[in-house]
């Protein structure tokens, strides 16, 4: 049951077989993501962007997507393009990131730079509308579902999303030369920068996938802690206090939402969590 | 007829009319930008929105995109959201053209900087996911014409597009700190970014005017053309070698593409040409 777990050797079994679920999934989306970006002429503009795309850091928004659809009974395939978008949306939103402007106030963490910033420039600028192409090509669905994501991930990764939060980020950065080391603020941060993306991620699924509008809510709340989640561990070293009550206070959050869902796709979707919770 | 004019005395009465219908045309496109993008919150990310898009310079492809769903017979409405689409793409674009970023060779042609280069780095990437969201809410048409349509924006502004030709652009300012002033350069240039953008205007009047094949293709080349005379236009001074002779070929060939349309629509859609063409 979601919501009381424990980390002992059930979980453990439960683990072993959501890790192959999302392994095949992960794979599927991979293969999806080569064939979609194949290097094709112009060489010098398709070449960095099969770089980036591929040397960007993974997150769970793209597996959560096509988990979602497959909890509410579509078929895995509804997902793909959809995941793919995902990841091209959030390999541009880090290459823009790391761009050296001059007005950065601090170097970033090294990241290694395989091409001038102008390319990485340029490079973010392509893969945004190659997402909403992929999205916009995707014909196994009708055309209103289709429609409805490409909003919800326009929404997503926009103004009121993940730019919203690297606009927090770099204000914070500005102001006193370090990042802000307040609760608040960082929950606020990971939850429009990843907690858009995986909500979005989740909600997009569960739409393609044929799921009733309150599934489409349960899963987009499911996908936000998850993202916020996610966030919070990744900036885990930065600032450890209250970090942790907040991650299990999210986690929790997180299990309630799912429990209307049953069956083994649910236990699948359910370890996202479980298995930070049993981390911390 | 459109393939041969005179720049005599018939042609400035049409020229008046064309203007007025130009007028209008701008007119309601200025303010469906208006209300599309209020100053709401979060202000710190749509005040600079605001700002940058109505402070980039505007371009005929979206007034093409209404003129061409008009021309086709269908009512101007259902081509507002794609024209002001097309000056959200635009505008984005324009802004990360001008970002101080470490490695450009040389200091652009001066413009007023509103804000620092982090934030319209940021706006940038908020304004096109932005313009993707008009286009897919645009509920006045048929789903299919509306996915058509984000498919051709998609491909009009991304790495096949005005990308590769800002690409081409930065290439040249690397290997010689100089713009080449290479006519076949200037071409492709001017092809791919203001041609893509106005074919792409143009076309996309055409299909959510509900036109025939035939008139979305020939309407496309159209707009490839009079994107490319205004990209050759704006860029003299630079290179006048040669250009003018380019100007008046590229006149000829748009012309040539509207000689099956016919009506005060047509000669409206024309005197976009005709007019460059009479000033040169």
């Amino acid at each position: 049951h979601p919501k009381s777990f424990s980390c002992g050797p059930v979980m453990v079994t439960m683990a072993h077989n959501s890790q192959s679920y999302w392994a095949s999934i992960e794979a599927e989306i991979e293969a999806h993501l080569k064939q979609a970006i194949p290097v094709r002429p112009p060489v010098e503009v398709f070449e960095p962007m099969h770089h980036l795309v591929f040397a960007a850091p993974r997150t769970k928004a793209p597996a959560l997507c096509v988990a979602s659809c497959e909890l509410v009974g579509g078929d895995r395939t509804l997902a793909l393009a959809t995941a793919s978008a995902l990841h091209l949306m959030h390999s541009a939103a880090y290459t823009h990131e790391n761009l050296p402007l001059t007005d950065r106030p601090r170097a970033r963490p090294a990241i290694r730079h395989a091409y001038n910033p102008n390319i990485e420039l340029l490079t973010g600028d392509g893969i945004v509308p190659f997402g909403f192409e992929l999205l916009a090509r995707t014909v196994q669905n009708n055309s209103d579902r289709v429609l409805r994501v490409i909003i919800e991930m326009a929404h997503a990764v926009g103004s009121q999303g993940v730019v919203e939060g690297q606009y927090n980020e770099f204000l914070a950065f500005q102001s006193n030369g370090e990042e802000l080391h307040d609760e608040k603020w960082l929950e606020h941060v990971c939850k429009k920068k990843e907690g858009e993306l995986h909500a979005c991620g989740a909600a997009c699924g569960a739409i393609l996938g044929g799921g009733s509008e309150e599934e489409i809510e349960k899963l987009r709340k499911y996908g936000l802690y998850v993202g916020m989640i996610e966030g919070i561990l990744n900036g885990m070293g930065r600032n450890e206090k209250g970090l942790l009550e907040m991650v299990e206070k999210l986690g929790a959050l997180a299990l309630k939402e799912l429990e209307s869902f049953s069956g083994t796709k649910a236990e699948a979707i359910s370890s996202l969590v479980e298995a930070n919770l049993c981390n911390v």
